[in-house]
Protein backbone atom coordinates (compact mmCIF):
# COMPACT_ATOMS: atom_id res chain seq x y z
CA UNK A 1 0.00 0.00 0.00
CA UNK A 2 1.52 3.43 -1.47
CA UNK A 3 0.99 4.99 1.79
CA UNK A 4 1.06 2.75 4.50
CA UNK A 5 4.02 3.43 6.70
CA UNK A 6 4.57 0.36 7.36
CA UNK A 7 5.08 -1.01 3.72
CA UNK A 8 7.53 1.86 3.72
CA UNK A 9 9.64 0.03 6.52
CA UNK A 10 9.42 -2.86 4.75
CA UNK A 11 10.74 -1.21 1.40
CA UNK A 12 13.30 0.85 3.17
CA UNK A 13 11.68 3.94 2.25
CA UNK A 14 11.38 4.89 6.24
CA UNK A 15 14.26 3.70 8.36
CA UNK A 16 13.62 1.53 11.09
CA UNK A 17 15.89 -0.48 14.14
CA UNK A 18 15.62 -4.07 12.38
CA UNK A 19 15.67 -6.53 14.74
CA UNK A 20 14.33 -9.74 12.50
CA UNK A 21 13.95 -10.72 9.09
CA UNK A 22 12.81 -13.29 6.71
CA UNK A 23 11.21 -13.99 3.37
CA UNK A 24 7.48 -13.24 4.75
CA UNK A 25 7.96 -11.15 8.76
CA UNK A 26 9.71 -8.03 9.67
CA UNK A 27 10.28 -6.68 13.15
CA UNK A 28 11.94 -3.80 14.56
CA UNK A 29 11.65 -1.14 17.60
CA UNK A 30 8.83 0.57 17.89
CA UNK A 31 9.66 4.61 17.59
CA UNK A 32 6.80 5.53 20.68
CA UNK A 33 8.38 2.78 23.00
CA UNK A 34 5.79 1.85 26.15
CA UNK A 35 8.76 0.45 27.11
CA UNK A 36 12.64 -0.02 26.69
CA UNK A 37 12.97 -2.59 23.76
CA UNK A 38 8.74 -2.45 22.87
CA UNK A 39 9.01 -4.11 19.38
CA UNK A 40 6.77 -4.25 16.37
CA UNK A 41 6.05 -7.85 14.46
CA UNK A 42 4.72 -7.42 10.94
CA UNK A 43 3.71 -9.85 7.41
CA UNK A 44 5.60 -7.59 4.96
CA UNK A 45 2.55 -8.55 2.51
CA UNK A 46 -0.01 -5.25 3.78
CA UNK A 47 -3.04 -6.87 5.32
CA UNK A 48 -4.89 -3.74 7.01
CA UNK A 49 -6.49 -6.16 10.20
CA UNK A 50 -5.91 -9.77 12.14
CA UNK A 51 -8.58 -10.99 10.75
CA UNK A 52 -7.80 -10.23 7.09
CA UNK A 53 -4.42 -11.87 7.42
CA UNK A 54 -4.41 -15.52 5.98
CA UNK A 55 -3.61 -18.49 8.89
CA UNK A 56 0.17 -19.24 7.14
CA UNK A 57 1.15 -15.62 7.28
CA UNK A 58 -0.07 -15.41 11.19
CA UNK A 59 2.17 -18.49 11.12
CA UNK A 60 4.76 -17.30 10.30
CA UNK A 61 4.38 -13.51 12.22
CA UNK A 62 3.92 -15.49 15.48
CA UNK A 63 6.67 -17.78 14.84
CA UNK A 64 8.86 -14.78 14.95
CA UNK A 65 7.38 -12.85 17.64
CA UNK A 66 8.41 -16.51 19.69
CA UNK A 67 11.30 -16.15 18.73
CA UNK A 68 11.49 -12.11 19.32
CA UNK A 69 10.03 -12.40 22.56
CA UNK A 70 13.00 -14.35 24.09
CA UNK A 71 15.02 -12.35 22.62
CA UNK A 72 13.46 -8.92 24.29
CA UNK A 73 13.07 -10.99 27.23
CA UNK A 74 16.89 -11.71 27.88
CA UNK A 75 17.96 -8.19 26.48
CA UNK A 76 15.90 -6.30 28.92
CA UNK A 77 16.12 -8.51 31.56
CA UNK A 78 12.04 -7.63 31.84
CA UNK A 79 9.77 -9.32 34.62
CA UNK A 80 7.54 -10.44 32.03
CA UNK A 81 5.87 -9.03 28.48
CA UNK A 82 2.93 -8.92 26.48
CA UNK A 83 2.02 -9.80 22.82
CA UNK A 84 -0.89 -7.50 21.57
CA UNK A 85 -2.33 -7.20 18.41
CA UNK A 86 -5.11 -4.32 18.25
CA UNK A 87 -7.29 -4.08 15.60
CA UNK A 88 -9.52 -1.20 14.40
CA UNK A 89 -9.12 2.08 16.06
CA UNK A 90 -11.52 1.72 19.22
CA UNK A 91 -8.87 -1.41 19.80
CA UNK A 92 -5.83 0.95 19.39
CA UNK A 93 -4.82 0.21 16.51
CA UNK A 94 -3.10 3.20 14.68
CA UNK A 95 -1.50 1.50 11.83
CA UNK A 96 -3.44 -0.18 9.38
CA UNK A 97 -0.66 -2.97 8.52
CA UNK A 98 -1.39 -6.12 11.07
CA UNK A 99 1.04 -6.09 13.78
CA UNK A 100 1.92 -7.59 16.71
CA UNK A 101 3.41 -5.33 19.98
CA UNK A 102 6.10 -7.43 22.28
CA UNK A 103 6.51 -5.04 25.38
CA UNK A 104 8.06 -5.74 27.50
CA UNK A 105 6.85 -4.90 31.43
CA UNK A 106 8.34 -4.82 34.95
CA UNK A 107 6.19 -5.06 38.44
CA UNK A 108 4.41 -2.18 39.12
CA UNK A 109 5.37 -0.17 36.21
CA UNK A 110 1.82 0.81 35.92
CA UNK A 111 0.83 -0.16 31.93
CA UNK A 112 -2.64 -1.54 31.29
CA UNK A 113 -2.85 -1.59 35.40
CA UNK A 114 -7.26 -1.66 34.74
CA UNK A 115 -8.21 -5.10 34.62
CA UNK A 116 -12.01 -4.37 35.49
CA UNK A 117 -12.91 -8.04 34.98
CA UNK A 118 -17.22 -8.89 34.62
CA UNK A 119 -19.29 -10.92 35.10
CA UNK A 120 -22.18 -12.28 32.97
CA UNK A 121 -25.58 -12.55 34.73
CA UNK A 122 -27.23 -15.76 35.16
CA UNK A 123 -27.63 -17.42 31.37
CA UNK A 124 -25.96 -14.83 29.86
CA UNK A 125 -22.58 -15.93 29.22
CA UNK A 126 -24.41 -19.44 27.31
CA UNK A 127 -26.35 -16.82 24.53
CA UNK A 128 -23.36 -14.69 23.82
CA UNK A 129 -21.04 -18.12 23.38
CA UNK A 130 -23.67 -19.35 21.05
CA UNK A 131 -24.00 -16.45 18.97
CA UNK A 132 -20.27 -16.59 18.69
CA UNK A 133 -20.61 -20.37 17.74
CA UNK A 134 -23.09 -19.61 14.54
CA UNK A 135 -20.97 -17.27 12.92
CA UNK A 136 -18.02 -19.42 13.11
CA UNK B 1 -0.47 -30.35 34.51
CA UNK B 2 -2.79 -31.87 37.46
CA UNK B 3 -3.16 -28.21 39.10
CA UNK B 4 -3.80 -26.13 36.17
CA UNK B 5 -7.20 -24.78 35.54
CA UNK B 6 -6.85 -24.51 32.20
CA UNK B 7 -5.90 -28.37 31.80
CA UNK B 8 -8.85 -29.54 33.39
CA UNK B 9 -11.10 -27.25 31.38
CA UNK B 10 -9.43 -28.91 28.35
CA UNK B 11 -9.99 -32.55 30.60
CA UNK B 12 -13.63 -31.14 31.22
CA UNK B 13 -13.28 -31.47 34.83
CA UNK B 14 -14.33 -28.04 35.22
CA UNK B 15 -17.35 -26.67 32.81
CA UNK B 16 -16.58 -23.84 30.04
CA UNK B 17 -18.47 -22.42 27.49
CA UNK B 18 -16.44 -23.65 24.63
CA UNK B 19 -16.40 -21.96 21.42
CA UNK B 20 -13.69 -24.29 19.21
CA UNK B 21 -12.21 -27.05 19.46
CA UNK B 22 -9.39 -29.08 17.55
CA UNK B 23 -7.24 -31.52 18.04
CA UNK B 24 -4.49 -29.37 19.44
CA UNK B 25 -6.95 -26.12 20.75
CA UNK B 26 -9.65 -25.18 22.74
CA UNK B 27 -11.39 -21.49 22.80
CA UNK B 28 -13.76 -21.03 25.27
CA UNK B 29 -15.54 -18.00 26.90
CA UNK B 30 -13.57 -15.94 29.97
CA UNK B 31 -15.27 -16.23 32.81
CA UNK B 32 -14.43 -12.72 34.22
CA UNK B 33 -15.18 -10.73 30.97
CA UNK B 34 -13.65 -7.30 30.08
CA UNK B 35 -16.83 -7.08 27.51
CA UNK B 36 -19.31 -9.25 26.32
CA UNK B 37 -17.78 -12.29 24.36
CA UNK B 38 -14.28 -11.67 25.92
CA UNK B 39 -12.27 -15.29 24.70
CA UNK B 40 -9.72 -17.29 25.59
CA UNK B 41 -7.89 -19.27 22.78
CA UNK B 42 -5.47 -21.98 24.34
CA UNK B 43 -3.35 -24.86 22.84
CA UNK B 44 -4.77 -28.05 24.58
CA UNK B 45 -1.26 -29.14 25.88
CA UNK B 46 0.25 -27.32 29.32
CA UNK B 47 3.07 -24.66 28.36
CA UNK B 48 3.35 -21.92 31.09
CA UNK B 49 4.46 -19.14 29.36
CA UNK B 50 3.89 -17.86 25.18
CA UNK B 51 8.50 -18.20 24.90
CA UNK B 52 7.79 -21.98 25.67
CA UNK B 53 5.08 -22.97 23.47
CA UNK B 54 6.55 -24.13 20.40
CA UNK B 55 5.89 -22.47 16.87
CA UNK B 56 4.02 -25.16 15.48
CA UNK B 57 1.66 -25.33 18.75
CA UNK B 58 1.24 -21.12 18.49
CA UNK B 59 0.36 -21.37 14.21
CA UNK B 60 -2.60 -23.52 15.06
CA UNK B 61 -3.61 -21.22 18.48
CA UNK B 62 -3.39 -17.96 15.97
CA UNK B 63 -5.19 -19.30 13.41
CA UNK B 64 -8.19 -20.48 15.66
CA UNK B 65 -7.61 -17.77 16.99
CA UNK B 66 -7.80 -16.02 13.83
CA UNK B 67 -11.17 -17.75 12.85
CA UNK B 68 -12.57 -16.98 16.53
CA UNK B 69 -11.94 -13.65 15.91
CA UNK B 70 -14.11 -13.10 12.79
CA UNK B 71 -17.02 -14.62 14.77
CA UNK B 72 -16.46 -12.88 17.97
CA UNK B 73 -16.66 -9.74 15.70
CA UNK B 74 -19.74 -10.98 14.19
CA UNK B 75 -21.37 -11.71 16.95
CA UNK B 76 -20.73 -9.19 19.34
CA UNK B 77 -20.93 -5.92 16.46
CA UNK B 78 -17.84 -4.79 18.44
CA UNK B 79 -15.55 -1.68 16.63
CA UNK B 80 -12.43 -3.54 17.27
CA UNK B 81 -10.60 -6.15 19.13
CA UNK B 82 -7.40 -6.64 21.40
CA UNK B 83 -5.25 -10.03 20.38
CA UNK B 84 -3.28 -10.30 24.14
CA UNK B 85 -1.02 -12.78 25.37
CA UNK B 86 0.48 -11.75 28.97
CA UNK B 87 3.90 -13.72 29.77
CA UNK B 88 4.36 -13.07 33.45
CA UNK B 89 2.47 -12.15 36.71
CA UNK B 90 4.18 -8.47 35.59
CA UNK B 91 2.54 -8.52 32.60
CA UNK B 92 -0.81 -9.88 33.80
CA UNK B 93 -0.43 -13.50 33.53
CA UNK B 94 -2.88 -14.63 35.74
CA UNK B 95 -2.92 -18.96 34.79
CA UNK B 96 0.46 -20.37 34.09
CA UNK B 97 -1.01 -21.92 30.70
CA UNK B 98 -0.38 -19.72 27.50
CA UNK B 99 -3.58 -18.14 26.26
CA UNK B 100 -4.52 -15.53 24.16
CA UNK B 101 -7.01 -12.97 24.60
CA UNK B 102 -9.75 -11.70 22.41
CA UNK B 103 -11.37 -8.82 23.89
CA UNK B 104 -14.07 -7.09 21.90
CA UNK B 105 -13.44 -3.30 22.30
CA UNK B 106 -16.06 -0.37 21.39
CA UNK B 107 -15.09 3.40 21.05
CA UNK B 108 -14.80 5.10 24.35
CA UNK B 109 -15.43 1.75 26.49
CA UNK B 110 -12.36 2.95 28.45
CA UNK B 111 -10.46 -0.28 28.87
CA UNK B 112 -6.45 -0.12 28.18
CA UNK B 113 -7.00 3.76 28.15
CA UNK B 114 -3.70 4.39 28.97
CA UNK B 115 -0.66 4.26 25.79
CA UNK B 116 2.39 6.35 27.13
CA UNK B 117 4.42 5.77 24.44
CA UNK B 118 8.19 7.26 25.06
CA UNK B 119 10.58 8.39 23.31
CA UNK B 120 14.32 6.87 22.93
CA UNK B 121 17.40 9.14 23.80
CA UNK B 122 19.53 9.77 20.63
CA UNK B 123 21.51 6.92 20.56
CA UNK B 124 19.83 4.69 22.38
CA UNK B 125 17.16 2.73 20.44
CA UNK B 126 19.89 1.80 18.54
CA UNK B 127 21.97 0.04 21.52
CA UNK B 128 18.99 -1.65 22.64
CA UNK B 129 18.37 -3.11 19.43
CA UNK B 130 22.17 -4.13 19.27
CA UNK B 131 21.27 -6.04 22.25
CA UNK B 132 18.27 -7.86 21.23
CA UNK B 133 19.55 -8.76 17.60
CA UNK B 134 22.49 -10.66 20.05
CA UNK B 135 20.03 -12.28 21.92
CA UNK B 136 18.75 -13.93 18.62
Amino acid sequence: MPDCIFCKIVKGEIPSNKLYEDEQVLAFLDIGPLSEGHSLVIPKDHFERFDQCPPDTLAKVIAAANKLAKAVAAATECDGYNVLCNTGRAAGQAVDHVHFHIIPRNQGDGLFDGWPAGEYEPGKAEKVADTIRKNL
